[in-house]
């Protein structure tokens, strides 16, 4: 893609962090300019050279900048979008990297306003449990899934910038629309992120949780590993996308009812053909040619 | 320990296989017999040099053996103890694999009778997603914890047998109250199998699969890492530890409903305290020291 000459990144935690040394390291921009309301993680940034330039404001960040990636946690997003609307150049281009795509859309719609046809959400599916600009690594989105969710009203030549500056890192990118983000996500992420935390605080909020850890082992340990995950931004999550999350809980909660239903019968077969279906269709998705992928 | 003139292993699966082959190469028994109604393992076995005699049966493999080490699915169990029972040398002692502990014991206890006293419960924490003798491996205990759950009427010298057999091929052994046990196992183990396979099954039960699947990443893998366990030990374990396995889904689900309420509610700071708590705990238990253990 054609050089950028600035990128404006507001937020330099992992995301925002790997995004600008992506960026810098691949030439994709001149300049790459980064905002952090908290000043230590923007001190490290700088010192990281994560960013080449430290803004005092998101207005500053925004100022000349031709794409404004905003990576701050979901809630932080409105007062963002309101500053970058003010500051953003006539032909500027912004992205964000929520987890969940409806909310922000809407809150984009309005803070934006006549801007917001060069808003271009998106959802990069990459992160650890790690978290800040100390973990923040040009190789993150090697591979990765980047899915856009463009609207009607959005500009074709914003998303081409946006998608070029993906595939320009590394990622993998495909667009879906809002609400199928929305809902897919919630099965696959957001669901299983909260069976995995709800386990570990009902096993640590028992008199014996000790005992109960000291003979967890390795299922335990993958099963729980997404629940050393950032309780502020998994609240964030879950709030913005509440709906559709709690619409997948109840079909789980009703699947769970079956098993436990066959268990306390003792239906053997029915169990074991139950389980077996998941098994294949586990094996096959981590089947070699999807790994690859996906790890 | 001293070195055993002759240990049986009945069932030649991963954890039988892993047993006879690093009892082989630890020099721990100058001949390790092995048995399996599966043929095919039985021949593989051999062929691989996992076991030194092939028995036809039973009876064949236990004659003579100082140590019966049952390796067979926790069903398959009530008739092996009967025919061990029968072709055991007084002397001899008996130990098990199975991953639930208080139906076994009543098993063993109606078939062995007088020999009882020389049956010592033990279950390896050890296992991979992989099965059969060909996935076994000398290594699969070093470092693995093993739990004997011995009962009031066990023979101390038995116990020791079996400990010193274990620590022998580099596991570490604790021994625990049978119920305490199962209680224990299925809250950190067939309770997250269960939950696992659960989503697993409820998402490639929908028309839309191929999707949701296709969109499934880093977190996704790990949670369901062990919906990829094998069938039917899984329905095995779930119904033999039963009781102990419902009273933890219950216990799971109310949890659950607290999460569900909260989001539902919108209640942020609620929902981000347990959220925390529960990241904190994960982040204690594979802390360094834990961790090193564990994996």
């Amino acid at each position: 893609m054609r050089r950028l000459r600035k990128v404006a990144v507001i937020g330099v935690g992992l995301i925002g962090g790997s995004v600008a040394l992506a960026m810098r390291r691949g030439g994709l921009a001149a300049q790459v300019a980064g905002y952090d309301r908290d000043a230590g993680a923007l001190e490290s940034a700088a010192r990281l050279q994560v960013i080449d330039q430290v803004a005092e404001s998101v207005s500053e960040a925004t100022r000349g900048a031709e794409l404004v990636v905003i990576a701050v946690p979901v809630k932080a997003a409105a007062a963002v979008l309101h500053d970058v609307g003010l500051a953003l150049d006539p032909s500027a281009v912004v992205t964000d990297v929520g987890s969940t795509k409806a909310e922000v859309i809407e809150v984009a719609r309005g803070e934006l306003r006549e801007r917001f046809p060069r808003f271009v959400p998106g959802h990069p599916i990459a992160g650890r449990e790690a978290s800040g600009v100390e973990a923040a690594t040009a190789e993150l989105f090697k591979g990765a899934r980047v899915v856009l969710t463009p609207v009607a009203e959005t500009d074709t030549k914003a998303v081409e910038l946006v998608r070029n500056a993906w595939a320009g890192i590394g990622a993998k990118v495909s667009t879906l629309a809002a609400a199928d983000h929305d809902r897919i996500f919630a099965a696959v992420s957001h669901l299983p992120h909260l069976l995995s935390f709800a386990l570990v605080s009902e096993l640590a909020s028992r008199p014996d949780a000790a005992d109960l850890f000291g003979f967890a082992a390795g299922g335990f340990r993958d099963f729980t590993r997404i629940a050393a995950s950032s309780p502020e931004m998994w609240r964030d999550i879950a709030l913005q996308n509440r709906e559709a999350l709690l619409a997948e809980l109840d079909r789980y909660g009703a699947r769970l009812a079956v098993f436990r239903e066959l268990i306390e019968k003792g239906d053997g077969p029915a169990l074991e053909r139950l389980l077996a279906e998941a098994r294949s269709a586990r094996t096959a998705w981590a089947a070699p040619a999807r790994r690859s992928q996906a790890e």
